[in-house]
């Protein structure tokens, strides 16, 4: 089988890359494990690091239907669609955030309704599609009232995903990510950047300056866990899916202060003394319309991957800079 | 002020812009009223019987940018946007409907934006939002997983509005209609057409097929109080709707056989003998992911119209006929 994973120079792609090629195989149509013929990247850069034959990189704009007409075939069996513009920048570029973020989703999806063999399509939705006057904590039955762009494109993507399914032209399932820390390499545009930079920088050695407060609670992933989760995601039977097509995934809900509590426990008060805690009004409202507890019933039911606490999340990232991997 | 209804060779643009020309004003971005000065009819075709100098008209693609750059101008201060394509016809042509459906609510919402004037824009969704293992009272809150590609249109083009209201380009208002009936004139190619038929034919002394069954629920409105309740939605100050721009209209919960027993009573057992009962699965199976009870609590707080009950409906139609209008 061919696997295609847009947004594949990205952090999440990569690994998710990285960890198929390992596995070597994913659920075949017909629910049986088929062996990983080839992987294709595709993103605005090439993925570095990359020497295994059975990869193949394309570069291009994710909304330029010729790109995703060359990297979708026949062959294609798995999509997991990654590309999107960052939280932050399709608040600021409004447009090209509905270009990559709708319009990318959009043309994928019907790339692959073209194709007529009903790939099964992974798409990397948000919590941010929830948003506005929340519960305490979220429920995967909460209505969507996202507050961002970004969110609203995710939500009407998600829309677009189990559309396309009812029809039959994919077989689609839409996870909505938790803000995934810790991400290795530099900060982004995304307003939850500093929920990776908080642990990153200090435990690199560096400062890092936290926008938002002590108090302010998160729903957080592991990259592990994400990653497990669209393998998980990919191979479930449609069958156990029914019509409902969006899935939570199953995250943390941990304060900042909490996740700080953590980085002092692995790394130690010096680490933590290289946080510079600097409120950023824009990044503070973008982030408080996020739900920061949410109830994964369904995920869990569903068996996607877990993590155990946030010390864990801190350690893994600890050790993986002295694996390099 | 300059006002737009798209869709306004349609039954309901057309009812609405004769009770926007009886009525003369409507309120001005400063929340006092302002007299309708033009009101500029759009659609496929041009609407017939408007001779009132006050009416422009302008056919086209609603999905074509021209014809919407040439209809919005910067006096245009409402927009009443129904244009679309019916659920029945949105189902079995999903290009079609995904075009008009989508792309034309897109791009009317972005030449609104560029006019840059925040324009009023009140949009004509549909409780075919809702879908799928509804509860028996469907809540505003519940939530959007419609099951069928028309429902799915709706439910993005109301993310879109909020959107767009949320980044200040519109102020946008999104109506979840109920079920219209009783319209005149002839069946169209809506899964819901028969909920005219089924009274509008047999008091017109012709034979009307009933495509679903006596207990088939319904989430029902008369064509008056669609109108009003696009009028009451435009007219409301934006600081009483706050972030959620979607309502849905109060309507009335009847079964299909209370419907032909209010026929009974206002004309007859001779007209319910009219209707033959012969059941179509597509149809039914579009209907039966319809909502057929809500609560329409918030629009009932806001001020919105509601009918009395179905005999009145029923009688309103009849009236109708005798009057001409």
């Amino acid at each position: 089988m061919h696997v295609l994973i847009t947004g594949g120079a990205g952090f999440l792609g990569k690994a998710l890359a990285a960890r198929l090629l390992d596995r070597g195989h994913l659920a075949g149509a017909g629910g049986g494990d088929e062996r990983i013929d080839q992987i294709t990247l595709t993103d605005v850069v090439r993925a570095e690091g990359f020497d295994d034959p059975r990869v193949a990189q394309a570069t291009g704009d994710i909304a330029d239907p010729d790109l995703l007409e060359r990297v979708i075939t026949g062959a294609t069996a798995a999509v997991f669609h990654l590309a999107a513009v960052v939280s932050g920048q399709a608040e600021e570029d409004f447009d090209l955030g509905m270009r990559v973020n709708l319009d990318g989703t959009r043309t994928l999806l019907e790339v692959c309704r073209r194709r007529g063999h009903r790939p099964r399509v992974v798409f990397a939705s948000s919590v941010a599609v929830y948003g506005g006057a929340l519960p305490e904590v979220v429920l995967e039955s909460t209505p969507l009232t996202p507050q961002t762009s970004y969110g609203t494109q995710k939500a009407i993507s998600e829309l677009l995903v189990a559309d396309y399914t009812r029809k039959g032209f994919v077989d689609g399932r839409s996870l909505r990510l938790p803000t995934v820390t810790v991400r290795p390499g530099k900060p982004n545009a995304a307003a939850s950047s500093f929920a990776s930079g908080i642990i990153r920088e200090p435990v690199n050695g560096e400062e890092s300056i936290c926008p938002v407060d002590r108090l302010t609670r998160m729903w957080v992933i592991s990259p592990e866990s994400a990653v497990g989760g669209f393998i998980h995601a990919h191979d479930l039977p449609a069958d156990r899916l029914g019509f409902n097509r969006s899935i939570s995934l199953p995250g943390l809900s941990v304060t900042v202060g909490e996740m700080v509590d953590a980085l002092e426990r692995v790394a130690g008060a010096d680490a933590v003394a290289r946080i510079r805690w600097q409120k950023d009004p824009r990044i503070t409202k973008l982030v408080d319309t996020w739900p920061g507890t949410l109830d994964p019933a369904r995920a869990r039911t569903l068996g996607f991957p877990q993590d155990e606490n946030f010390d864990a999340i801190v350690r893994a990232y600890v050790e993986s800079r002295a694996t390099g991997r």
